[in-house]
């Protein structure tokens, strides 16, 4: 299979990482080919990955980048931990919010924990097989989300969608926009209004694409212009992914969620998360905990090289806000749907087998 | 005086208006120099000037300038008449929103009727007069309105407005920032924060341009943000301009608006709306009579020529939505407070002499 024809978020081939470069969507299709951990650790940084599970997938390849690195410096086995560790560590760095980039990170810590006694080339094998099955775990909990999602959405239902939660943000399908699949592949009749979602207009460059695409009838709009859409009745429900999602519900996502929410909740219309349990950080209480990531003003400032605001301006240019748990209706994950999402509810989720 | 080095919004000049080209701002300072009512239609139409009273006194320099171009014609009474009808016709259909624009035709109209009998020149001269009239009464009716609405502001306060109603959207020192202008030469400390405000950006291009100009300290964030920066409690109130105002109270301006009036009250933010009388229209009973105007597809998907949408992507672009008048905690108009406003109220601000 020619996988390079394919719009996919990142792909691995010859124990090389391809991702793909998001910041030119929709007008140029660019793979960043991440040769070490440090490409990966760039890419997360400049955004040319983003969403947070598939940040998560790519810091696990980055970890594997790192042991072949290790490999192919000749590295002995302790020389090699160190040079993992600190590729850990730099990939830990890389962004603060999504909580996915720990989980991941955790998990091949966790894989190297219980097969240091393997030899150096084994390890990097190993941990690469891991990273793989992280991209494909990652699709098929998209998959699980999306069925479990999509008995949330209505024979005919007009849905809201903010940032990019699809196929792009994920090893492939996406959180939000995998329950829009789903319930379309169910037959349900769904138009998609899609936030542009400023200052990054992911979904303007990355959501519209994927829905245009796949002829799912869909309107672009201003972030501006949700509130009054709601006014009119002409949104049944909103669906966004997710950031972290802290042990009591409370969910960080893209700046302007959680505007939305209580839009929403004002005009008594459903509100719904779908993020896969890699999503929720069961370590942190609530919300207040989080960190949301202040990004550089000239996102804010800047378009396409162009200044469209006066110098000596201040910038306030968070990349998330956090929603509290009592504004949204249902968290739709791949262990299933958990109403009024509390502390003993997604702490039940984990015990399910 | 040489007026032509101050960024004024409009002038009038050897029987030419000048009209400050906002669409290159802040990058470019240029006036459009109309020579004709249709320039004046034109410069509306594409918004070269925007604002619901910088509208309405380009709509009356059009007249007058028809009147010029009647004379130069070498029409008589009757041809000229003829022409002026035509002329305010055009500038009639020029946009549909802002009811500042048939204020001000309807009165040069009137000022036509009751000096019917003179001549030609006379007409032209009188209706150049006219026009020039309704600019400095506006900018007086602004340094009022600021008057009025800075007993709002606290000594120390947080103020978040949307758009450009400020000193570029009217006659000169602005609605809701001649409020915070006046609030500052109270003595009041006021810091702003400015809504970039997609889909044209005229709180990036011009709001934070006014603010930044006269040393205000603001502060520049993508709509998306404002929700959050309530929640965090850093925002004390929220004051905008109106496009128009129904009888019951009902406000039309820029979109987003509504979504910034919801938020406020979830809130619990005062919300203010600050606007001459010539933006009520008492001929209407409420929003839902209020033509929204929706604007070029072009807006959302291109950005300084760049596409950054998904061609195929259905777009809606609204360039208002209508705040309704129980989630305005006042409109501050030249003559004076209106809380809680309503039909009655209303009607009653224009009995005051």
């Amino acid at each position: 299979m020619n996988r390079e024809n394919e719009l996919l978020t990142l792909y691995w081939k010859n124990n090389q990482l391809y991702i793909l470069d998001q910041r030119y969507l929709p007008q140029k299709i660019e793979y960043r080919v991440c040769l070490s951990y440090s490409d990966v650790v760039d890419s997360i940084c400049e955004m040319s990955v983003r969403g947070a599970p598939a940040i998560g997938i790519s810091a696990g390849f980055g970890v594997a980048l790192a042991a072949r690195e290790a490999l192919d410096k000749g590295y002995n086995k302790d020389q090699m931990i160190t040079y993992l560790n600190k590729a850990a560590d730099k990939l830990f760095q890389s962004r603060p919010t999504a909580v996915n980039l720990y989980w991941a990170l955790d998990r091949m810590k966790n894989w190297l924990n219980t097969h240091v006694k393997e030899s150096p080339k084994q390890i990097a094998e190993g941990l690469t097989r891991e990273a793989k099955i992280i991209l494909e775990e990652d699709l098929e909990n998209n998959r699980q989300i999306g069925k479990n999602g999509a008995l949330l959405i209505p024979p005919r239902a007009t849905v809201l969608t903010h940032c990019n939660a699809g196929a792009l943000a994920t090893g492939g399908y996406g959180t939000a926009l995998g329950v829009i699949r789903a319930a379309i592949e169910n037959g349900s009749e769904v138009h998609v209004f899609v936030d542009e979602t400023r200052p990054l207009l992911q979904g303007a460059r990355l959501t519209a694409v994927e829905l245009v695409q796949e002829k799912i009838p869909a309107t672009l709009i201003t972030d501006n212009c949700a509130g009054s859409l709601m006014a009119q009745g002409k949104i049944d429900l909103i669906i966004v992914g997710a950031d972290r999602i802290a042990g009591n519900g409370d969910t960080a996502n893209k700046i302007g969620t959680y505007s939305l929410a209580v839009l929403a909740s004002y005009h008594d219309i459903p509100f719904y998360v779908a993020a896969p349990l890699s999503t929720i950080d069961l370590s942190i209480s609530s919300g207040d905990e989080i960190i949301v990531e202040e990004r550089h003003r000239k996102e804010v400032t800047h378009f396409n090289e162009r200044c469209i605001a006066p110098e000596g301006i201040e910038v306030c240019n968070p990349a998330f806000d956090v929603t509290p748990a009592r504004l949204i209706k249902a968290i739709i994950t791949e262990r299933g749907l958990v109403y009024k999402p509390d502390r003993e509810k997604l702490n039940n989720l984990f015990q399910k087998v």
